[in-house]
């Protein structure tokens, strides 16, 4: 509801901020999104309830702030991440002049978070908010998700440019075949996420699945 | 815990059984998994609690018959669906010899079903509920999405044998090509769900994102 989203800086110690980024991302993650509350955030941060809503508008933007801290904090920034960021920092995607190896590299990034307890509980939390309540999801879409599937549209037209890329291809679908398969076998638990599964992926979707030569 | 997870169709009557599918599926659509409860099924189908308690072993075991009774129902049947199933009628992938026209065909299938009002609140809410609770998660698995994934490795690996794909593709990982866009898009809401859209992503898929020639 309110206008400010960022909190004021100023007004608010990083030792109080600290506690309700981990309260909040503890919570989600345990008792899911609908069941946190600002009451059990400030609770369990050990700050009053009117701290947090002096500092955020919502709930959601509690969540947000605490979850783009923490895929901030991340190292490398992970654009395959459902839940990425490009964060305060901007992250870039690799350009090495080799797409398939640049194309490897993240993905294997993004398999070491997504895989990484710290990162998997929230992530889990706020994407299954996401995906039953449309207004949540639409939050997280254009603050977490949308800048890191940008970051591949532009690494694929880059590979357009240098005719590493079909450039009759549209480079928002074509993101999808390495970010889509990721998130289906992580978010369905359907098979182990593996560097060389996602390896696998970057070279069927480049070469194709039709008989070579 | 009990053994028998299908209900004794002998005891029960098809109407309750019915008031007790729709009363289930409306309430995990409403109000998510974790808040349905078999008390609050029974009430709202007009039946005891007790009725389900000796038809089912848990709200799990509900849901999960419920939705599969729901996608039996949907035709065609539609093995992309994350929570397809090959059902009671054993689905078939079609098989016309055409590999891109029958993965455009079975995909175009899926994203009917999935923008259906229909299937789209209940399927939402358990692949919501199976993404942050690993044992609901395992149990959907087994159940609805193994079966609909294991159609198109089939259909791929039928188009191995006629030379229609390559030989050394795994036909497990080349599934994931096409399902994890779809439900990329779809759970995450990012783009609409077309026809035009699935189509674009078999080509890819297919043909590969190299240039061509």
């Amino acid at each position: 509801m309110a206008e400010t989203r960022t909190p004021d800086a100023n007004r608010r110690s990083e030792r109080s901020r600290r506690a309700i980024y981990d309260a909040a991302l503890a919570l989600v993650t345990e008792v899911g999104y609908t069941r946190t509350t600002i009451e059990g955030i400030a609770a369990r941060a050990g700050v009053g309830k009117q701290t947090i809503y002096r500092w955020w508008p919502s709930k959601a933007a509690v969540l947000l702030e605490a979850f783009l801290d923490l895929v901030a904090a991340a190292e490398p920034a992970n654009p395959a991440d459902p839940a990425a960021t490009t964060g305060p920092a901007e992250a870039a995607f690799p350009d090495t002049g080799d797409l398939e190896a640049d194309l490897k590299t993240v993905l294997r990034a993004s398999v070491d978070q997504l895989t990484d307890p710290r990162y998997e509980g929230p992530t889990r939390a706020l994407t299954a908010a996401g995906i039953v309540d449309e207004r949540v999801g639409a939050e997280f879409l254009v603050k977490l998700l949308d800048p890191g599937l940008r970051l591949y549209g532009e690494r694929l037209r880059s590979a357009q440019a240098t005719g590493d890329a079909d450039p009759s291809i549209d480079p928002r679908i074509a993101t999808e075949l390495f970010v889509g398969p990721l998130l289906h076998r992580w978010l369905l638990r359907t098979l182990p996420l593996t560097h060389d599964y996602t390896d696998r992926l970057v070279e069927y979707a480049l070469h194709g699945l039709r008989p070579r030569g």
